[in-house]
């Protein structure tokens, strides 16, 4: 049996990166960067004042003296003519400075008498002033590749006058459960079968990470049935399979998919929930043969197939992240097999994250997996842990899965 | 200047709850459920075996026992017959015990002889055996309105037999930038002009809560020209502008909205960045508006906006999440006025959350907003402190804000 850490690896290091396309900044948010934004223009694109007020002279600027107001600027409107001595130009947050001015007076310390401007507070140079490319200069990289694009950085790439940007395509994620036990939701049920919730799963976690899943038609337990259902999975960048990867007779994915030139890497890791998981390769295309219990299912697709999908999305860091919590009951020592424990997330009287495993650790409990707000990873052999004690867990609330 | 804990009472306090509509449930990933999801089937339907081997009666199943296998029974594909003192029945994960059976033998505990298996492992009665219900049974509530969907959840509604859910519609939000000095990225810049940011930010920002934005045409700085956008923003659940909100003489967004019938709630709230901020009613609809500067705009949408597109969109939880982390630097006493510090998120020696606050705070900075982690809250007049003290701190990563 492989490590979980050397199976990751060896499904990492067999795929590539997808594509790239060319999206309006408006439609970028959560897309991955495939080229450096560089700035456009320089931003600000020239002094601007930071305040409403009045420009001014700092030499001009002292308490008690009164300038004549010679026009205003309203942001997006500068005033053309140049600031002389012993005059003030009225001003708003965002405005252009004026030529000559070099402070701002703020309003609040100012009093205005019809033409005239008496300053309150005598004025340190420069003042209020933002001063030209403060923020960026055109030419800068503003951000780099492989970053997944947050509401701001759509922003910082729209003000530095991008109105389209190069970004990975979406992967293609397709989705086949097999079995002939297995339903769609809301069909009527013979004798033994069960609904099919691992493909809607699966396809809500490649949407929340930002690829795009085809659920293909359930495959019944034949290698024909399966052979046919690979076909349909061409043009994906990976195929997602569930069910059929234990070692009962009736386990055909790998037969099924050998027919179409499947070669297989391997298929049984060191951990609980989750040990039978096939990995390999179909004439080009990799495919991660997930088991068919939900939550190995879950659990397999959670450390296996989103580091994937990252990797295949263009995205620099795709490793999960991992926090560390209290432990909220105590744990027996491990097996050799990495254990993923369901728990509770809450939060302790100092405000520390506690993690508290489920007493029902069964792997057929949809109801306690989908309550689950972490899971405690115990890693092989770890030595038995009492409530108090730090372990790392897998927040499941950040990536809405 | 109202406090930014009454401001968002009050805004929460005007904001209604959208409609329903049903949607297929492979489509209601992130969608917040608006009816209880009550199981259509009891899972597992009957006992099932929760491993590969043999179906058993435990008082037959002792050390070196020998039992003729009768029949196999496949996931999907039950044993239809009962089973007799002295017999087995070839199962595999999942599949149906057969009437008689109480017990499962696991296949690596037997040994096969033809038609008959050797156990090599006394059995414990009961064991390796799902029973009915164990996970739910029909006409269990399993999961409640005001959720948020995670995947988990919809494979468990998928799992309960549900093609259909009854979800709150998404909130529709118009967006309106306001100001003459705005450009759309990419034209050629006036003197003076600047790029909207803000409605890009504001749009990515909706997406990320589940709602959807619509981005008005830019209005000039005049009554008229806003007066004019705001019948745009018809059939909205809320309009957001941007700019136009100090006390500068060009702030005519509450002059503009007026003219269609805008009532006043307030417009200052003791908060840095973002003091100058409006709220109030259109006919009907909630209208917030924003400051133009582009840090003040982003963290008061997130401070305000947020909860409200949380409130509309049908969630119990509408509050931001908050967490503690560690001071990177000193900070200095805060005035009346609550701040929202940009700050790095990092990692500590002993693994715990290090937010330190960039120098540059000047909230013209959008570069310094990408790159943040993390806003500090600084309660107004918190006292100093210093690095390696406690702080609440709003996450940006979460939110892909």
């Amino acid at each position: 049996m492989l490590s979980v850490e050397e199976a990751r690896a060896r499904i990492l290091g067999a795929i590539g990166v997808v594509g790239v396309e060319t999206v309006s900044v408006s439609g970028s948010w959560f897309r991955v960067l495939a080229a450096p934004v560089v700035a456009r223009l320089t931003q600000p694109p020239t002094d601007v004042s930071a305040m409403d007020g009045f420009a001014v002279r700092a030499a001009d600027a002292a308490e008690g003296a009164r300038l004549r107001v010679v026009g205003a600027a309203p942001a997006g409107r500068p005033y053309d003519g140049m600031l002389k001595w012993g005059e003030a130009v009225r001003l708003f947050t965002g405005s252009v400075m004026p030529a000559g001015a070099d402070t701002v007076v703020l309003q609040e310390d100012a009093t205005v008498e019809a033409e005239i401007v008496v300053v309150n507070q005598a004025a340190r140079q420069g003042q209020h002033v933002r001063r030209q490319g403060q923020d960026f200069a055109a030419g800068d990289t503003l951000l780099s590749p492989g970053r997944r694009l947050s509401a701001r950085d759509v922003g910082l790439a729209a003000a530095a006058n991008h109105p389209w940007l190069t970004v990975h395509r979406r992967p293609r994620v397709a989705i086949l459960a097999t079995g002939d036990e297995i339903h769609l939701p809301g069909d009527v049920l013979r004798p033994g079968g069960i609904v099919s919730s691992n493909t809607h799963v699966l396809a809500s976690m490649v949407r929340a990470v930002g690829a795009d899943p085809s659920v293909l038609p359930v495959a019944g337990d034949s290698v024909a049935a399966i052979r046919d259902a690979a076909l349909s999975a061409a043009g994906a960048d990976i195929l997602v399979t569930t069910g059929g990867a234990s070692v009962g007779a009736h386990d055909l994915v790998q037969a099924g998919l050998a027919e179409r030139g499947f070669t297989l890497d391997f298929w049984k890791i060191a951990m609980r929930p989750g040990k039978p998981m096939i990995f390999g390769n179909l004439q080009g295309m990799p495919v991660l043969g997930l088991p068919g219990n939900p939550v190995s299912a879950f659990v397999c697709a959670l450390i296996f197939l989103v580091p994937a999908l990252r990797r295949l999305s263009g995205l620099t860091h795709v490793e999960l992240e991992t926090e560390r919590a209290v432990l909220g009951a105590d744990l027996r020592a491990n097996d050799r097999r990495a254990d993923f424990l369901r728990a509770r997330l809450g939060r302790g009287p100092a405000g520390e994250l506690l993690a508290t495993p489920f007493e029902r650790q069964d792997s057929a409990l949809q109801t306690v997996l989908a309550e689950a707000g972490a899971l405690i990873h115990r890693p092989p052999h770890a030595p038995a842990l009492a409530a108090g004690a730090s372990v790392p867990i897998i927040r499941l609330d950040g990536f809405d899965f």
